[in-house]
């Protein structure tokens, strides 16, 4: 059975629970991430770590460890379970105390931590998926990774409640970012993205790629572009920690360009994987 | 020590702990009520009732209990707590499964309710309290009381931290109303109050206030009124389960009127006192 991280103590799965007062429960009142595991390696764990830190900030919950603190324990949680290639789950809340929705005096966070075997999907990588528009109804702080997820959560099951995988938000007609990832255009031979304001989450994948264009000669521009543009691009993508960059080939039921994975989407997942690689190591291919 | 409602079951407090992936903990994943207790007896549970189920049923989630049963449970557990004034803190959220947005295909709702000594706040409905204007940066479903709250307790927390009790939130300049209250104005003997739109929680005190007001020969409109509005108000006051009727008499550090509770705000305490007598007996005066 396997081990968990609660607060700084390691503890079995089933031991695990959290009083019903936990303020994450009554409030989503917490922030979290979810970091990939590759080759028994964490990938980009230290932009995680302090995007986490970041996001505690901005809704002034201080955290009881340190960043190295964190990273030796959620490396020791990836140990004991021996994972391979999946993620590691953490979440921290303000904790328990009697419900009232200004801040305890004291402050009494609850860390919880636990790792999944997920292996990289790379059918949808190589298949590309499909997409539904939804509209964004999300509130004015997507820039914190908070618990509070219920507009992300309808937006995705109204997706696969139409046999697709992914919705990509709009405010208004001006594209946000997908459900749960971050949504990329190529149109002329320029990747087209939201920029990192209060509208969208700063996905570490999309920082990973930004970086990555300039070594394949991919300009970048960060500018908010509609659904039309949406509609009529070149190449359409998401990026995120767990679906890496997956092809968008269908939206709404209609064919994106050909209805294959673009040139660029390729390069840019070939060169996603050799920077994992140079991070964590040969990758196995392992079928999802 | 107190008993508390776990499903179906009625369990001590220490017995009632929730899975760290229930999905309420990991996405805020459910809806909740808050209902008054008043000399023993449940005040207005249909209509909290009715809008819990209005409440899950936005989110496609599937009580597993009808109105009646959660009635009686209710009602069963306010006698076991042997509570005269006070509040039942119900919620469901939509259980533990492994953690994916899309919803679960096996429903596995998890409903917890427990009950509060709360006196009526007589101090704050007697002289009034102060509140900050704040931006109201939630999501666009705040028809839904559903617990993704951080947005409200953010704001609560703001007016606790410059020493007010309520936040009053606008979107462009525009009331829509308290961090955890409905706002209402009073000019030129007319209440004015946002109508019950996507953009405010339809509170069951607002709703038992409008009923009162043409037995009070109180002219209402519902409409969306400004901050312009709001500080040149004859009277402002917010309403909600547990602040009743509670007049604000600071606005940003500046008085509203005369600093005093207003004329037409005493009328309204009294006929919804009147109305709370009429369903829940006598009210015995307890200090908060």
């Amino acid at each position: 059975m396997s081990t968990v991280l609660y607060n700084n103590n390691f503890v079995s799965r089933e031991a695990c629970t959290v009083d019903m007062e936990d303020r994450g429960y009554q409030f989503g009142d917490g922030v979290y991430e979810v970091i990939r595991i590759y080759s028994g390696k964490m990938f980009t764990s230290q932009e995680h770590i302090t995007r986490l830190f970041e996001s505690a900030e901005k809704i002034k919950l201080d955290l009881p460890f340190t960043k190295e603190e964190l990273t030796k324990n959620l490396s020791t949680l990836v140990e004991k379970n021996k994972l391979h290639t999946g993620t590691i789950y953490l979440q921290v809340t303000r904790g328990a105390s009697a419900r009232q929705h200004q801040f305890p005096l004291e402050g009494n966070p609850v860390f919880t931590a636990y790792t999944k075997e997920v292996p990289r999907p790379e059918n949808q990588m190589n298949e590309g998926v499909a997409a539904i528009i939804a509209e964004d109804v999300r509130w004015l702080r997507c820039d914190i990774k908070s618990l509070n997820l219920l507009g992300n959560l309808l937006a995705k099951q109204e997706a696969y409640s139409q046999g697709s995988f992914e919705a990509i938000l709009h405010r208004d007609g001006t594209v946000t970012e997908g459900s749960s990832s971050n949504a990329f255009i190529i149109k002329n031979n320029q990747l087209i993205t939201h920029p990192a304001t209060n509208l969208i989450l700063n996905g570490i994948t999309r920082r990973e790629l930004l970086r990555l264009c300039p070594g394949i000669g991919l300009d970048v521009k960060e500018e908010a572009f509609t659904l039309d543009d949406l509609l009529s691009a070149d190449e359409v993508f998401i990026a995120s920690t767990t679906a890496e960059i997956t092809p968008i080939v269908q939206i709404d039921g209609k064919d994106v360009a050909d209805r294959k994975p673009g040139e660029w989407t390729k390069k840019l997942q070939s060169v996603l994987k050799a920077s994992i690689q140079e991070q964590c190591g040969e990758l196995v291919s392992v079928e999802s």
